[in-house]
């Protein structure tokens, strides 16, 4: 029986990735001068995962991952009003209005009367609160929580702070190694929604995917009917 | 009748604001070949309150309005080392171990015998979070929490949160601004044990401070004295 439906935010109920992408390809235009294009994703990525340790998640993270990259792709040659460059685009970053996925607010809405909804997104708190503020759909969820980390434990730290049965709970959202593994691993149910584009950092063998069922939809505007269901056979 | 003490972090469990008060040093220093070094705190204060919109409280924060700060005083005259240079500093702040101010151990584990213990600090959640880690103190509190903000509203959310009533709590903090006036005010109690140094941005103007009693003690070693003062006159 569910009793409570919890949803990852970024890619889930809003575009995010897609925002990096273009930012990437402005970086890459950026350093073109310096170095092949080819290049720059695979030296940032490999520079977001050195600096992770340090930085964690998120846009500042991430812009100061560009910086050291830029630097050290232009061998120390990159100019003062490039790197305000990118800065500037950690501006735009923050700036940008959050754009809800295709009938986000109509599940969200209907979904709401029936069950208390949960919100559960992972990265830096100052950037994840923006983006709900923003989202105008945040007065829908009983439980908000920004957290470090979507891993078992920090799953199972979550739900005993609400006192809330893992088998109870519907997890839905696009990152199978985040927000589905996970999640049925803890004792929950998860519904998985991929995104056109995932992050590498966010892939996962195929392998480990397969030690518990979990459900997979298309699209989200096929939520209702699943928990229709899954509530009439329980 | 106090039964849960709640305390504040960053200098007032340990050390922090010493550490960007060396940071800055540096940065002077850094900077000191392009601009007079009188200037230079000016201006980065001046870059980090108009950044906070955008990038919120922490070291990342910090590190890139001291780029920004750098490019703008040397007239876009700044070095790609300079700027890698900054980022170090970024990384030393973030590696920098936790000095847990005197008596702070003592304190803490004597208070937990006999009360619940919250913590509450507001800033970076991921580097937050690193911080408490390292503390060694972690296990004693019942409650952790990062915050985006520290006023009425934010302490009301959180206390709402946990079924707690304001006026069995006895908050502790370093900053009058961000500790002791919301919570006053919200109907809790408050202690202020003042830090050596303060950030500009957390002073307030003396008359702000005097609408509400509350509690000074010039070090935490007094703290437990206090608490039973407090709950043997109720």
């Amino acid at each position: 029986m569910i009793q409570i439906i919890a949803f990852d935010a970024d890619d889930t109920l809003w575009h995010n990735e897609n925002l990096y992408a273009r930012i990437q390809e402005k970086f890459r235009e950026l350093l073109s001068g310096y170095h092949p294009a080819a290049e720059v994703n695979r030296r940032l990525y490999e520079m977001e995962m050195h600096n992770m340790a340090y930085f964690g998640y998120g846009i500042k993270a991430f812009t100061l991952s560009m910086i050291e990259t830029a630097i050290e792709l232009s061998d120390g040659q990159i100019q003062a009003r490039e790197i305000q460059a990118i800065i500037g685009f950690a501006r735009e970053m923050l700036d940008t209005e959050i754009h809800l996925m295709e009938q986000v607010e109509d599940v969200v809405a209907g979904l709401a009367h029936s069950y208390p909804l949960m919100l559960v997104t992972k990265g830096d708190m100052f950037e994840q609160q923006a983006k709900i503020a923003k989202s105008g759909i945040a007065d829908y969820f009983d439980y908000i929580d920004v957290v470090n980390r979507k891993n078992e434990e920090s799953y199972r730290m979550l739900l005993r702070r609400y006192g809330i049965d893992a088998r109870h709970v519907l997890m839905v959202g696009n990152s199978l190694k985040s927000d589905v593994l996970p999640f049925v691993a803890i004792g929950g149910q998860a519904v998985h929604i991929p995104y056109h584009i995932t992050w590498a950092h966010e892939t996962v063998a195929a392998l480990q995917g397969a030690q518990q069922p979990y459900f997979e939809l298309a699209h989200i505007g096929l939520l209702p009917a699943l928990v229709e269901r899954l509530n009439q056979s329980s």
